[in-house]
C-alpha cells in the first residue's frame, strides 16, 4: 500500500462503517460506540463472551515506561488469541537515528494492530495517519488516553449500576494529569455531577470545561478545598511535587490532598475510590484492603475492556 | 477478589490439596511431592507426559539480571501451550515509584501465574501473600531459589540414577551461594552423603547444618581443600571475589578451587559434575567437552522440570 | 547431545539433505536454494502457501540494536505459529561475564531455531558450530546478513520481474555496509550488471570484486560521482560521518550523495529504490511517497521471506 493512500482508504472505512479505524482520542467514539464498548467488556468480564482473533498480531511500541497500559494490552491481545510484537525503543533502530514515521511505517508491516505510547502529543495521530492498519493510543504526552477512559467510565459503571447522575468528585492536579480532561469528556458525555477538587494553581483550564459545556452540558463544580462527602465516586490522581516553586509547599499540598482512612468516615459508606494507578503516597496504604478501594479492581478491567476495543478495532 | 481475602484462599486451598498453591522454598514442598514432580519431569523428558495449559499466561517479573531461570520459565510455559507476558522492570512504573506490592497486584489480575525473581529476601513470600495466584519464587536474593534445587535433584537422579546414598561434594563459596543451602537440603531429604569445600571463612553457617540434621539428619563433611576423589557428584559454585579483602588472596583461592581437567584422573571415572551457571572460570574449559561435564544437561533439565512445576502450580 | 558431536550431526546432515543446516552466510547457499526459496517467498507473499512450524520456539538473540531485523523474525515466526523465545542481553547472565559460547549452548536447550546477531565478526557461525540447532545469521558485525541479501534479491525480482541483465546500481558506502558485499555476491550469481558508486576511498575491496569474478563472472563499473540514469534499480546506503577525518568533509559528501528528488527526472521512469533501513537523511523524504520508493515495501519482504527460511531451516 501506498503510504500516500492511507487517509484516503481510513476515510472510506469511517465512512462505511460509521466509526474510525483507529482509537486516538475519546472524542472520536460517539456515545452510541461506548456504551457498546462497555456492554461488550460486561459480557467478556462474565465470560459470556468470547473475542476471537486468532492469528493476527497486535504490536506494542511503547516509548515511554509503563507497567498496566503496555501488559493489559498485551494481556488483553494473549486472551484474544492473537500474538504480541514488542517494539521495545531501548534496543532498536532509533538508537541510530530512525525517524518516528519510519518506525511506524516499517513495523506496520509485521502486525495487524499497532498500540503506541510516546510523550509527544499528536504522536499517535501521526502513527495512525501513515499506518494502513488500526492504531490505538497508548497515552501521547499530555494529551490523550482513550482505553483508560473508558475504563474509568467501566468502573464506574460496574461499582455503582450507571452513570448518570452520579457525584463524581475528582481529586488531584487537574491541570496536568493526563487522564482528567479526557475522564471530563466522557463524564459529561454521560450527564454525571462533576466536582474537581485542585491545589489553586492547578485548576483545569475553564476553556476546555467551555467546550465540554457547549458540547453536551456540564454540570460542574470547582474547589480547592479537599472534600467528598456526597460523593459516590472518588477519583483520585497525582500531585507531583515538581510543580511547585517551594518543595516544602509541595510536601504541604500533597499531605493536605491525602486521601486518609480518618476523612472517609465522613464520606458515604458506598463511595467508589479510583486511582489510574500507579500510585505513590496520595492515598493512604491501608485504604488498600477497604472496601471502597477500588483501584486495582479498576486496573484489572483493562483486559476485558481492552479486549472488547481490540474486537471494536479489528471487527 | 479482596486482597485481605488472599491468606485465607490461599490457606484454605492448601488444606484441601494438602499442598501450597505457591512454590516460594524447597521446604515448602514435602519428599512425595518432589518425588512426584521429578517422575513427571522424567516422564516429560522421555516425551511420555504432555503438559496442556493451553490459553493460560505466566507473568515474569525479573527485578533482577537473569538467563536460565528466565528463558527458561517461559520456554517451558511455551511447551504447555502458556502465553507469557514479559514484565520488564527497566521499561516499567517503577521508575515512577510504584511499590512492589501494587506491581504484584496488578499484573496478578493479567495473569494466571507469577514467576519472581528479585533481590530482596523474603520478597517472593510477600508477592505470594498478596497474589490470589500461583507465585513461583526464581530466586529471592541470597535465600531460596526452589526450581533450581529441584534441577539439581533432578540432574543427579537422572546421571546416576538415583540420590540416597551417592557421595556428592560441593564446592565453592558455602556461605553465599544461593543454590547450597537449599541444596543441602535436599540432599538431606534423600539421605545422601554431603562433603562441604570450602575456602576458609566461607564455610556454611553450623546452624543451618544443625537444623537440617534435626529435620533430617544429615551425614556431613567439611573441608577446605579441594578434593573430591570419592564423590559421585560435584557440584561447583563460584567464588566472588569480592568476598575477600585482599584480591591477590581471592585470585590465588579461585585458582585453588578452580576444577582443573588433570584433577580429574583422580576422580571416579563415572563422576558428574554440575553447576548451577553461569559459570565464569571456576572450572576449565576443556572440561565442557568431557563426558563428566553435565551443567549443561543441567540447564536444559530446566525446561521439562519447570513444565513438571507449572502444572503442579496450576493442577 | 554432547556438543563435541555437534560438528559431526551437521555435517551429516548436510550430506543428506545436500544444504546446511544453519544460514550463516549467502555463500552457503546455492543458486537453486536461493531460487526456491525466493519462489517459496512469493507463494507466502499471495497467501499460495501457509508454513506450520506450530508449537516450535524461535529464540532470538540480538547483541545489538535492531528494529526490523528482529520484529521481522519474530513476527515471520509468529506467521508460521511458533512461539518466540527473547533473549535479552542487557537483563541476563552476561552481565556476570557469562561467555556467548556459554549461553548460546544454554539457550539451545531452549528453542528449536536460533536467530543470532552480534557485533564480532565470525560470531554467527562460532554459535551454529556449539548449537545442535539450525543457527540463522541476523548480521555478525560488518561480516554477513544473509537473510538481509535474500530480501534484497527478492525486492528486485519483485519490482522488476527478474534480475538477470537489470543494471543496478548501488550507492553510499561501498567498504564498510555489512549488506553491500553480500548483495554483490548475491547479484553476480543471478548475472545483474552492477555500478558501484562511493566516494573516494570507501570502494569495495577490489580483492573482493576479483574473489566473486572468478567464481561467477561479475560485469561491474566503479564510479565515484552520484549518477543512475541507466539504473533499473539503486540501491542506496548510508555513509557515516565517522569515516571521514573532516567533519566538514563529510558533510559535503553526504550531501553530494544523498538521493534528491529533483535527480530522479533524469532517472529512469521505472526506476525501484531500495534502502535496508533504517534511513536517516540519505534519501529526501519527500521521495517516500513516490511510486519509485519500495524501500518499505522491501522491509515489509522481510515476512514472507524468514517466512521462507525458517521453513527451509526446519524442514
Amino acid at each position: 500500500m501506498n503510504y500516500g493512500l492511507v487517509a484516503v482508504y481510513k476515510t472510506i472505512f469511517s465512512i462505511v462503517y460509521g466509526a474510525y479505524m483507529d482509537l486516538i482520542s475519546i472524542r472520536d467514539v460517539g456515545l452510541k460506540d461506548i456504551e457498546a464498548i462497555l456492554d461488550t467488556t460486561e459480557k467478556i468480564h462474565n465470560k459470556e463472551h468470547e473475542v476471537d482473533l486468532k492469528g493476527k498480531i497486535l504490536a506494542t511500541l511503547f516509548f515511554e515506561p509503563s507497567t498496566r497500559t503496555k501488559l493489559s494490552f498485551q494481556s488483553a491481545a494473549m486472551r484474544c488469541g492473537m500474538e504480541i510484537l514488542d517494539f521495545l525503543p531501548e534496543s532498536s533502530s532509533l538508537k541510530k537515528g530512525e525517524s518516528f514515521v519510519d518506525t511506524i511505517k516499517t513495523v506496520t508491516g509485521y502486525a495487524d494492530a499497532l498500540a503506541v505510547r510516546h510523550p509527544k502529543e499528536g504522536s499517535a495521530r501521526l502513527a495512525a495517519s501513515v499506518s494502513n492498519k488500526p492504531v490505538v493510543n497508548g497515552g501521547d504526552g499530555g494529551n490523550q488516553h482513550p482505553t483508560q477512559t473508558l475504563i474509568d467510565l467501566f468502573s464506574i459503571r460496574k461499582s455503582k449500576g450507571r452513570i448518570k447522575g452520579l457525584n463524581v468528585t475528582l481529586l488531584g492536579d487537574m491541570k496536568h494529569a493526563r487522564t482528567m480532561r479526557s475522564l471530563v469528556y466522557g463524564l459529561a458525555m454521560f450527564n454525571a455531577n462533576i466536582t474537581l477538587v485542585s491545589p489553586k494553581g492547578l485548576e483545569m483550564d475553564p476553556r476546555y470545561l467551555d467546550e465540554v459545556n457547549k458540547k453536551f452540558g456540564l454540570n460542574v463544580k470547582i474547589d480547592n478545598t479537599p472534600n467528598y462527602s456526597d460523593a459516590d465516586v472518588l477519583y483520585v490522581c497525582r500531585i507531583q511535587a515538581e510543580r511547585f516553586a517551594d518543595p516544602y509547599e509541595a510536601q504541604r499540598v500533597q499531605e493536605e490532598f491525602r486521601v486518609k482512612k480518618a476523612d472517609l468516615k465522613d464520606a458515604k459508606e458506598d463511595l467508589a475510590i479510583l486511582h489510574p494507578l500507579p500510585k505513590i503516597n496520595e492515598i493512604e496504604s491501608s485504604i488498600d484492603e477497604m472496601p471502597q478501594a477500588k483501584y486495582f479492581e479498576q486496573a484489572h478491567y483493562g483486559i476485558p475492556l481492552r479486549m472488547a476495543v481490540l474486537e471494536y478495532l479489528l471487527r
